[in-house]
């Protein structure tokens, strides 16, 4: 069943085993494809001329080899995108093509937030996408927020529109407008929904999964009798996406509220979870807002409470999109590739069968369905990779490049001494291999599965580790910009205006991530004022 | 898990145990309440005065009557979807809000069908929904079919767009954009994908579940080195539409082929499953297309064959989408509201406990969380209606209402007896109320999951023979026309010409269903013509 929700249709196509690379050329075919429509803003200008014959692009894009992380990150990026075969440009400048494999990835998220959601109290619907016009106008802060942002329906069924209609950038004015008519008594509250829904922003600068056109996500979206019960709410989830952050994409994010300037246009309070990426720049990885009474005085969302008296809801609304998916590949990849938390990897386990002469092949191939057989009995996700199209040494590249946390080799001595050999995605070369592991079913099983909880675990420390190196404590405007100009991240006491935190980004380009939920004892002394501050900020340059 | 992913938020707010029945003015009301945006074009016009006041209308809409099915099967159904709280109409005219309920039942459907399609080797991926205009087209016969419906986005981050974008209507061009870029050698074939998404058609006469301007479905596409194994697909997909259609909603539909008229724009082949409703029109369920060459020529997609020459890819594409909810709702539902099918129901069993002391309440609620551990540790989707806020009787009519298959009933004799009381949805009153059922958990299990498959096959017997008593087999256009002006369907051997066929849709209001599958034998004469003919078909008027 695993296996075939990853069959991989285009595997075979993309990437084959040749020896020249060619990281730079590749970008540029990347880009090149798009070109008519311009491809993604972000995206390194093509160079390559127009004539590049089609089977040079073939045997380009075939290549396998990815720009040094280290290099340049941007490039790797892209690089791992392309050739780990998770997402391409769509036809329209912006939007991404999610293919299958990092599909199967969303998949995992929405597989876990799903349960947890409903675990909650929150069942799914569906809103429509087309949200005419008036209704973004409603609240204020939330036209200016998104106005610029609109993809506008103004044609349909071959006539221009009396209204013109909002492709959905976010649902709460369309919510609210349902809420009306849902809402009626204090009986009917909490109203605790959530939709998985794509969603249109239009965006200047656009990168794969980060930041596009169109995206994919959940949005939650709660109406409660009072505030307590609202903050509740919102604290809750982003405390469920901490904990789906940590336990299983490995990613050790600083979950905390945003500053005003930063929060949400048309919510009271936001809070966030900050992710380090590997590039030491801050991913807003999921964002959970109490809303107030805003959109419930803009769109009327009352409801008669138990004295009688009509009162307007308070609501929260909360989201994680596909953007998570940028995330793992940021925080945790290299220069092989792609490297997955085993929780969240489609194929946890890649099992390759080794053999020279047709006389060693069958007994090595019905090993290898053996074990295969025996680790997706104990709920693994296996795939047996036995084309005999691709030697050994392609295949480990190959699975390398794709993530998957364990690969099991199978050779003909393997056979003969019922054992098997085990490397680890993440430590490379001979440390990360074990020969003679039994394989013995539950001897074997019972490995795997260590591993792979020890993977999980490894990923999360490496990445806490390199986070924690990665922040530095300041206590004055100096040492904050010595911090952000060494590419790190700055932790210290603010207390300063709007106009003070507007300064640092224009001076630094970084902004506040947010005031975490962490905080040091002791007095505080804000590092731009000199003033009592009552908490710490993280200022980081971010995506 | 299951009880909770089925809170109804709002289920305490839409139906009060009024008594009096105003079906056509919950209908008035409802159409009223969209009217500043027009509502759905088919709804019946509100003629009730706008200054209704909203306390009336809250009145209105809380009443659980529903119009008798045979009185107005329209209003019947609108009611249903109402009452059942299933969906509501969107702001935009034409638009669903498919309320959690409704969406519930499109979650069993996705969860299906996403394990079919997977074990048969399909991935799951997602394309952009914003389409060049010019790709539409680029297919001649698709351009024409599809541009009358088309909602065209002009104006994006505030600018008018160069070229405007279509929403999707459905994705075979921007598929085969994509394809060309992955598929290279045979090696690439077959690329077999799906994707759940959202889909736009702007079209005029709407009804919620079975035509909106903006639906939820899966689309899949694949494509095939030869035309054989593309017919194969199409093949096989229209079978595990058939049988999910037969086994999981025990709706019979009749798999066949469409007339040439009726075929998919852009398609050589278009395979159906056709459902007769409960007011015997047709509603086309699901789709299969053979394609044929016709995008990948439209788009050159083509692939190197073994002997290294370029060829164009043979193609597919198939779909079902939130329709089937509605042909769900109008197979099996009936004046007392839905029923459902045990095996897509969100809840197969609602647990109503009975007590009118105090002394009593303790005890029966203990009992009826024991059954409720019991059945749904069992695996049965089981609901526990505690609130004293209802009446047992309220809860009673509610939950049939809500179409749930089993009632369980606990009051203080069941508890010294140690029993319960079950009740089926699908036969009224005291027949189908059997008393006495032991509550000793494996009992009651094994007692509940026989008449969940009772209930389940009992459907779809009596869906069956309702369909083959009103299809009336013909020899002559005059019989055609004596079967469709009684309201059935006609099936008869049909080999006349597409003008004939238009002139039957045009003097009977039916079109060719389908050309079923399953054919009787022995020579045939076209009933229109008198020429010999090879095939029976099946003429209804439909959705």
């Amino acid at each position: 069943m695993v296996s075939s929700s990853l069959r991989l249709p285009s595997l075979t196509s993309l990437l084959f085993p040749a020896t020249t690379r060619y990281p730079a050329t590749l970008r540029r075919t990347l880009c090149l494809r798009n070109r008519p429509l311009s491809g993604f803003a972000t995206a390194p200008s093509g160079t390559a001329s127009p004539e590049t014959k089609s089977s040079e692009v073939d045997r380009l894009r075939s290549d396998r080899a990815v720009t040094p992380r280290s290099q340049d990150f941007n490039a790797w990026y892209l690089d791992v995108i392309a050739s780990a075969e998770l997402a391409d440009y769509g036809p329209v400048r912006g939007t991404m093509v999610i293919r299958p494999y990092g599909y199967a990835i969303w998949e995992a998220i929405q597989d876990y937030l799903n349960v947890k959601f409903k675990e909650t109290g929150h069942s799914n619907m569906y809103f429509p996408q087309f949200i005419p016009y008036s209704f973004i106008e409603k609240e204020a802060s939330h036209v200016e927020g998104f106005s610029p942002e609109l993809a506008l329906v103004t044609v349909g069924g071959g006539k221009e529109l009396e209204e013109k209609l909002v492709v959905r950038p976010t649902s709460e004015t369309i919510v609210n407008h349902m809420f009306t008519q849902w809402i009626h008594s204090y009986r009917d509250l909490p109203l605790m929904i959530n939709q998985w829904a794509n969603v249109t922003r239009w965006e200047m600068r656009t990168k794969p999964f980060i930041r596009t056109l169109e995206f994919l996500w959940q949005e939650g979206h709660t109406a409660h009798a009072t505030p307590e019960e609202a903050e509740k709410e919102a604290k809750q989830m982003i405390e469920i996406y901490t904990r789906f952050a940590f336990e299983q994409t490995a990613i050790p994010v600083i979950p905390g509220r945003k500053s005003k300037l930063e929060t949400f246009a048309g919510a009271d309070i936001t809070y966030t979870i900050e992710a380090m990426m590997g590039d030491r720049k801050a991913l807003q990885a999921g964002t959970s807002h109490n809303l107030g009474q805003n959109f419930s005085r803009a769109f009327g969302t009352q409801f008669a409470d138990e004295n009688g008296e009509r009162q307007h809801v308070w609501q929260t609304s909360w989201a994680v999109s596909t953007r998570f998916v940028g995330g793992i590949i940021m925080t945790h990849g290299d220069d092989t590739g792609l490297m997955l938390p085993p929780k969240i990897a489609p194929i946890q386990v890649v099992i390759v069968p080794i053999w020279k002469k047709d006389t060693e092949k069958t007994g090595v191939l019905s090993a290898a369905s053996s074990v295969k057989e025996a680790l997706q009995t104990a709920g693994v996700r296996v795939k047996l990779d036995d084309t005999d199209q691709r030697t050994p040494g392609w295949k480990f590249n190959f699975w390398e490049m794709k993530g998957i946390p364990l690969r099991i080799e199978i050779g003909p001595r393997d056979v003969s001494s019922n054992s098997v050999v085990v490397s680890r995605r993440d430590i490379p070369g001979k440390a990360g291999k074990v020969f003679g592991i039994s394989m013995e079913p539950s001897t074997l099983v019972a490995y795997v599965k260590e591993k792979l909880d020890e993977i999980q675990t490894s990923l999360l420390e490496k990445a806490l580790s390199f986070r924690d190196s990665n922040i530095v404590d300041v206590n004055s405007y100096a040492e904050l910009k010595d911090a952000i100009s060494s590419g790190k991240w700055a932790r210290g006491p603010w207390s300063a205006s709007d106009a003070d935190e507007q300064r640092v980004k224009e001076e630094t380009g970084a902004t506040i991530r947010c005031f975490p939920f962490e905080q040091t004892q002791g007095t505080k002394t804000c590092l731009m004022t000199g003033n009592p501050a009552e908490e710490v900020a993280i200022f980081a340059k971010s995506y």
